[in-house]
């Protein structure tokens, strides 16, 4: 049963899921090779997940599946429960593990689904969302895609993945008291002000649309760190409409391909940041995409500091990508 | 030149350091084999390293030297200088990088010392500390060491690095908080609260000896996290006396042929955590080491939220440590 425990000196939860040692690679030095055997996500192979919770059909066939995970981090299905123990808090590990199936083609990456499925992939992420913050238990929702083995994968066939947590993790946190101190401050939104910087200064974009601007952000954290944003300020991705996911899908998909074509198909991290669930709209908080390619490797210093060395200045990374040229 | 530039959403300092692109391995994907060609940490490469800042030596021949880092991420030799610019901070890149070359011996791994030879690397720590402190543009220093190539190191042979920098950094920060919180409600130290309930459960204990204890936190966020604390209440290392640097000597030395036994030689990160420099002794914060063999990754889940899934519960951890037979 996993359980979610906080430490004491950090005052980070973490989640203790020993159900997830029975994955076949676990333990980073026991990676298989991708792909060894049968592939669960593949068309055919359906029994092999637990029963979908979202699919798009056409034509018979099923071209997106959402699915439980079947190695959960967290699950729905246990009762919620605090306690301490001395110092020590712990909490039943209450949420819920999602796997999008991003296409029935094992060989197809993200970057390379026309840009309507990439929306589709997007849409489902919005439906999920909406589906789960009906279970009051569950507070935040992450969703993330890990690309590569470098990057965490331990399936090569396309996918993104949702967990919805019973708490506002650290990194959110952080971001959330930064926007509404700043707010309090300037009676403006955090995000907005920086993008205004950005599109003025242009050298850390990388590429604009009509509601979309993705960048380089000013304290990278690593090679090709990049931040995709919504130009209109809303505080949830759940309330980007019809005109922002194609905008979201077309920007992600050049992004994607810049970066494949720039770094030759680098192992990546994509995930989302959004307000926590069922909050009203706000005016402080901007949900937005970041992405980070594998390119560098988190170390002693970093678990020590919080603090990252980047040998590469946002400025060139933008510079490099706006010349990389893709096929539309 | 290296930059320190602050985040304007996350709050944190980065260091931009484009010099160490030109070392051989600064991309994870372009990382070569360890160990091709000539080793400059070997006895006769002495002119490959910039000049030794501290040397032991024994009949001629040196056991130990202290030398700055060749591609260094801050620089002692810049002025220090703030800058704003619209929303985005920085300053200039000013620290100290140095590399503890921790035995003459190229095959030789630190847990294959004598405890003797642990011990001068941990004097050498303390002397370097001592000595950088008197640059008072300097706040904190980290001392940590990356072993193998999958915890980022890129040369074989047995270093640890110091990094002094010109601000206390995120997470030590988040401990020293935490900490003076924990003060401020008891008036007693967190860390001796922690280990008088560790010591009294037992149960996370990996070994212990006069003067240190050694445990897998309550809320370890990777299989087999480990953290060696002081009995004895100090605020920084640079205290560890005649009695403390042999007996931590011991317990890392231990601790080290453990995890190589029970997990077949892993590649780790060990870091120190002690009081930002020139600070008075305090009652609230207690100096210790952590250290993280590397079995898991930091994927998107991990970026996204600052929340670790540990599929390894510390106690299964710490009693498996604690049955592992190394030979004395």
């Amino acid at each position: 049963m996993p359980q979610l425990r906080r430490d004491p000196i950090g005052g980070r939860w973490v989640v203790i899921a020993p159900e997830r040692a029975d994955r076949p690679s676990a333990f980073l030095r026991r990676t298989a090779e991708p792909d060894e055997g049968v592939c669960p996500f593949c068309p055919g192979n359906e029994e092999m997940t637990p029963p979908e919770v979202l699919a798009r059909r056409e034509g018979g066939a099923w071209t997106l599946r959402v699915v439980p995970n079947r190695y959960p981090a967290l699950r729905t299905d246990i009762q919620m429960s605090r306690s301490g123990h001395g110092l020590f808090d712990s909490m039943a590990g209450v949420g819920a593990h999602e796997v999008v199936i991003e296409t029935s083609d094992h060989r197809a990456t993200l970057a390379s689904l026309p840009a309507a499925r990439i929306e589709g992939v997007l849409r489902a992420w919005q439906e999920r969302m909406e589906d789960l913050a009906r279970d009051v238990r569950l507070q935040s929702m992450i969703v993330f895609k890990n690309h590569g083995a470098p990057a965490g994968a331990t399936l090569h066939h396309a996918h993104s993945q949702l967990i919805a947590l019973p708490f506002v993790p650290e990194t959110l946190a952080a971001e959330l008291g930064a926007a509404k101190r700043h707010f309090e401050r300037k009676e403006r939104c955090l995000f907005c002000d920086v993008l205004e910087q950005e599109l003025a200064e242009k050298e850390r974009v990388v590429l604009e649309n009509d509601s979309m601007v993705a960048l380089s952000p000013w304290a990278a954290r690593s090679p090709f760190e990049l931040s995709i944003l919504p130009r209109r300020h809303r505080s949830s991705f759940e309330s980007a409409n019809g005109q922002e996911l194609p905008a979201l899908a077309d920007a992600l998909r050049t992004i994607l391909r810049k970066i494949d074509v720039a770094l030759e198909n680098p192992a990546y991290n994509l995930y989302l940041h959004t307000m926590p669930l069922r909050e009203p709209p706000n005016d402080f908080y901007h949900w937005h995409l970041e992405l980070k390619p594998v390119l560098s490797q988190q170390a002693g210093f970093e678990w020590a500091t919080g603090c990252y060395v980047n040998p590469t200045a946002p400025e060139e990374a933008a510079a490099f990508l706006r010349q990389t040229e893709v096929f539309p």
